[in-house]
């Protein structure tokens, strides 16, 4: 699933970003955690944190939760700059747990935690080390700088998530994602309390899995860019050291090209098959009719489920578009002679024999919603891209749902409009009770068209922390203001992970620049957006295989600052009295004509080439809003001649792929000032 | 050796940074390589480099040389952006090497190597398996940005080092610098050609190897921050696979006070002893007239050698003050019974031993220039920290050495000023070539009283790319403005090894801000510099376990923005009719201006309430320098009021351990206007 905006999208884009009430869970004083818990109170005090901060486990000593401590201290080591002792330290948090963790988390764990931090010290009780875990990651979001040092914040917290399956999908085949990539975004994952790794390996674009059983299928599928047997095991255990669980997809029978490289008998169609390099909907798909394929799937199968010990094994099976099997005569008598109607019996059938493959090596089958058919069995998760009716419907006809429509990390939008979206949205809230129940979260996806390893981290964060607390905390917590105002601290935190949504900015932007300098360059690139949903790969073609350099992929997924100046426009648009908000916006817009001036001597680097437009849009923008205010201020008409409105409508299209996000906020001005 | 400044310092503080005349051996056209090669010609052309680049190596596959192939894909996939396949692509680099890799480096390696770069592809020849890493390193070096996407210039080189021992020295005692650290690290040494990691091990302040002969020295001695025999062979073997001998040092018979924690008998005074915290030469020594502390000395390096493969074997041998040998009857004694009119006598007969310790292993001796003792066998390595002139000394008498004098990191000094320092100096230059010839190299130094695993990047490079230079490159390669255009370029090109001293910055500067915006800080932090030398410990007391997170960790070494000002200033001066310096002047002080305006805001972050004297310099330099221009437009008599004059002065102080590296050069504006 993924590559076409379909129906189903629509009614999703079409979901305004509203500003709920405040959640009442909420405590009155504002602090920076996230995903907010089920029950805080803070009851002033503080723990004061420095080099000898240490940690005791009481009870059993765990192996999961002695190295998940071992972590936290790295952690506040890392953000605190404090140089933490191994030992000889005095403890100043105590950790029980009744339950040690199982060989390996599922999704029954009870992660349920509390913690209770004083001055005199901190104690975190859990059910498992899995809620420990939960709770540690609290832990270090209460620390805070304070006068003389560090400390973590007075409170006491009663917490356990909403939602037993918190997920991010990893796209490791549009571009590959080696290990590393993967396991820093992990403890990323594990900071914001997800706990579902959707390991989305096998596509058109390349098998990412060493297989012993069929080796062409990642030696001739993947051009040498795959994980190994170890890798995998390696990835799984490091996962499962967080509380992290490892769904592994092998999407079929559609997306399979990679896997017809090496064995063009699998197809319905006729060979041979390259690795696709391009994106979209492919043709070739596997031959249901064809007792060897499943005899091949069946024992691929097998290699796989033994890799992954998770329950739940993601067998895909959305977009086959049904060509290779209309034009294939063997198919189609096949199908006719099985009294089947469409292609999606056809499907169903196949998905019936995958399923039981999996049950008898004891999975559970998961699948995007095309699988939803009422021959798979009951147990079947149903993984909803199309829409949350979709979802409602499988909840409601007795299958279990995860819910990903909403939460697509590569459309670019706002952390807000994610966070907007319930995963028991309105199609579930009729819904008896029991149903709901098979409502069991949400996976947020990042699919990799357009990121590679140096650019996933900054499309996955710090946006998904967004998403995760709509996974995590009360369905009341609903306030975007003040989730953007924690998702701005959850952020830098999260440096501290290894991921390097933030790190990575200047390099790119030293790479646009091509020796120059960066200050103005910066600048520009602050104020900008990629262009939303699929409009980058409609305008342009690329392969797999370009570098994904330019401003576009540099540019951070949200623009903070225009969001900022969006705030500071509405409010005096509000109240002209405003004279903070006035003068702010006069700044603003006076520093961006510096930039645009700044910014030229660059723009003759290669990568630069295309910029020109945007850095005259950013010019012209300014100087129309620094009009626009005059004009209000002096209450005279503004208006804008015909070359400044073409001017001004350039510059809120789209330009070399990215949007200036001011360049609409400005348009309020102008049209304000034209009344 | 470290810790005060000595007689020896002043002499290399005094040499000035002299702007030597260009180097014959470099080309015409402006490149990026550093370390410059011995010959490079550029012939025009380039080898277009994409996603499908591949490198064919010929004759033996050594591992070592395989290994250094794909780490040179992943470098040049992390330079461009270009996600490089494993397999299937087209040979456009082939590398052959005569002779593989040994089971470890050595000094006697042949590093040399040519490289031949045309349109059809490139060609890398070497003797050795070591020479092919390093001519790998100049191609990735070779790698710009086209029109059409990126190439390799057209060039052919031939190049050898012009010093076999090329090193850098990590403390990781006074700060524990982790594994992590360590490896990128020597990932960032091999792409500047270094080759000796010297591995400060054992200190006052920590015993950083876990023994197991005698368990204590970890278990006491180092607060659980220590590196386990697994990590230390580990880094080993990844220092080897690019080439880098690791040299470990446990500094005695001073410099011991962790080996006393746990084994306090050693000593020659009276314990209980406890961890280092703070910084200087302590007092503590081991007993040199005790048979069990050589039988202790013995076994531990025994321990030791059989851990680091290298040859050479570092016994520090520093900075033994004599107290406590002086205080006590029983080394009196021995001293006197023995003939001994010294503790430096006394210091010789202990080294003598140890020498003897390490030669029955295969070990060869280096220690600090105290060591230096006509009864020491000749093959001992002496290394100078103290002065040219031991140097010269040494190879005199017949000893080889290396130079650190002049390569202290710590110092805080330009590029510029270690660059200007040969290790065949002047006291060198009048040696027999026999000598001349025992004259290894050098080694830059990473002291780390003032640096933790999150700054010690930003202190190592780029800075230590100029060093490795002057080691690798021809003595008449010495223009120190064509090293800085360099070095910029080679800064930016370390990031792809891991190391974070561009990175990092963003994050620390986060955490000063507590949350608030950082632009205007960012801009103030990058016109300071730490205070140089040792003027930091001297002005305020920190412990090894205090948080290193203030402005001064966070500036980077040098600042590039006020060296660029300092040109400008003087261009301006010398020619009042270039009105572009003028108007770059202008702007950089207004910019400066508006900087001190903006940072206000965030001065009250606990880390920044330091800073307010700060930004009042900055807005006064910055009206200053304003009115100095204009004054010397105008024709003016500038005359500073005593106020003003005072907060000039002011300006160029130390403040919260930072100097302001803009204010010496606005003054050179306000003396011109003056007269």
């Amino acid at each position: 699933m993924r590559a076409r905006r379909s129906v189903g999208l629509g009614i999703v884009m079409a979901v305004s970003v509203s500003v709920a009430a405040p959640a009442v869970a909420q405590p009155a004083a504002p602090h920076n955690l996230m995903p907010v818990p089920s029950r805080v109170v803070f009851e002033g005090g503080s723990l004061p944190i420095d080099a000898r901060f240490a940690v005791a486990v009481e009870g059993t000593r765990d192996p999961v939760l002695v190295r998940g401590v071992e972590r936290t201290l790295l952690r506040i080591a890392r953000l605190t700059g404090l140089p933490i002792v191994r030992t000889g330290g005095t403890v100043a948090l105590t950790i029980r747990s009744a339950k040690p963790a199982g060989s390996a988390p599922s999704v029954s764990d009870d992660e349920s935690y509390t913690l209770k931090v004083t001055s005199a010290g901190a104690t975190l009780t859990a059910q498992t080390s899995y809620g420990a875990l939960r709770g540690m990651e609290t832990f270090i979001q209460l620390i805070e700088q304070a006068p003389s040092g560090w400390a973590a914040r007075g409170a006491t917290i009663q917490d356990a998530p909403r939602f037993p399956w918190r997920g991010l999908l990893i796209d490791a085949c549009r571009h590959w994602i080696p290990p590393d990539v993967i396991k820093r975004n992990l403890d990323a994952m594990a900071a914001v309390k997800l706990n579902v790794l959707h390991w989305h390996l096998s596509e058109d674009q390349g098998f990412r899995v060493e297989s012993r059983v069929y080796p062409l299928l990642h030696e001739k599928g993947s051009d040498g860019l795959y994980y190994t047997q170890d890798q995998v095991r390696d990835i799984v255990r490091y996962a499962a050291d967080r509380g992290i669980r490892v769904v592994p997809e092998f999407d079929m029978p559609g997306h399979t090209g990679s896997w017809l490289v090496g064995y063009p008998w699998l197809s319905s169609g006729k060979g041979p098959f390259e690795i696709g390099r391009t994106w979209g909907v492919y043709d070739p798909v596997l031959d249901p009719t064809n007792e060897k394929v499943y005899a091949f799937v069946d024992r691929l199968i097998g290699e796989m489920a033994a890799l992954f010990p998770d329950a739940y094994f993601h067998i895909g099976g959305d977009e086959v578009n049904g060509k290779q099997w209309d034009a294939s005569p063997a198919v189609v008598a096949y199908r006719t002679q099985r009294g089947m109607k469409t292609n999606e019996d056809l499907q169903a059938a196949f998905n019936t024999r995958v399923s039981g493959m999996l049950k008898k090596r004891g999975k559970i089958m998961v699948g995007w919603d095309e699988i939803l058919h009422k021959d798979l069995p009951k147990d079947t998760v149903v993984h909803s891209w199309r829409g949350q009716k979709s979802l409602a419907d499988a909840a409601s006809q007795g299958y279990r749902g995860i819910l990903s429509n909403g939460y697509y990390l590569d459309y670019i939008w706002p952390a807000a409009q994610h966070y907007a979206i319930d995963p028991m949205g309105k199609d579930a809230a009729g819904l008896p009770a029991d149903a709901q129940k098979r409502i069991l979260g949400g996976e947020a996806c990042m699919w990799a068209e357009w990121v590679t390893p140096e650019t996933i981290d900054s499309r996955i964060w710090p946006r998904t922390a967004a998403i995760a607390e709509r996974y995590w905390s009360p369905a009341t917590v609903t306030d975007p203001a003040d989730m953007y105002r924690r998702l701005g601290a959850i952020s830098r935190q999260l440096d501290a992970t290894g991921v390097v949504h933030r790190s990575g900015y200047g390099a790119m932007l030293d790479r646009l620049a091509n020796g120059g300098p960066t200050d103005a360059l910066r600048g520009i690139v602050d104020l900008v957006e990629p262009v939303k949903n699929y409009n980058r790969g409609r305008r342009q073609k690329f392969t797999s295989q370009t570098a994904l350099i330019r401003i576009v992929d540099t540019a951070r997924a949200e623009s903070d600052e225009s969001r900022a100046f969006g705030q500071l426009v509405d409010r005096y648009l509000a109240n002209r009295a405003d004279r903070d908000a006035r003068d702010a916006i006069v700044a603003a817009l006076t520093r961006w004509q510096v930039l645009a001036r700044d910014v030229q001597p660059v723009l003759d680097a290669p990568l630069l080439q295309e910029a020109a437009p945007l850095a005259e849009s950013v010019a012209a923008v300014s100087g129309f809003g620094l009009r626009a205010v005059e004009s209000l201020e002096k209450k005279w008409r503004l208006a804008l001649t015909a070359d400044e409105t073409v001017a001004l409508n350039k510059a809120i299209a789209p330009v070399a792929d990215v949007l200036l996000m001011v360049a609409p906020h400005v348009r309020k001005l102008i049209d304000a000032a034209g009344k």
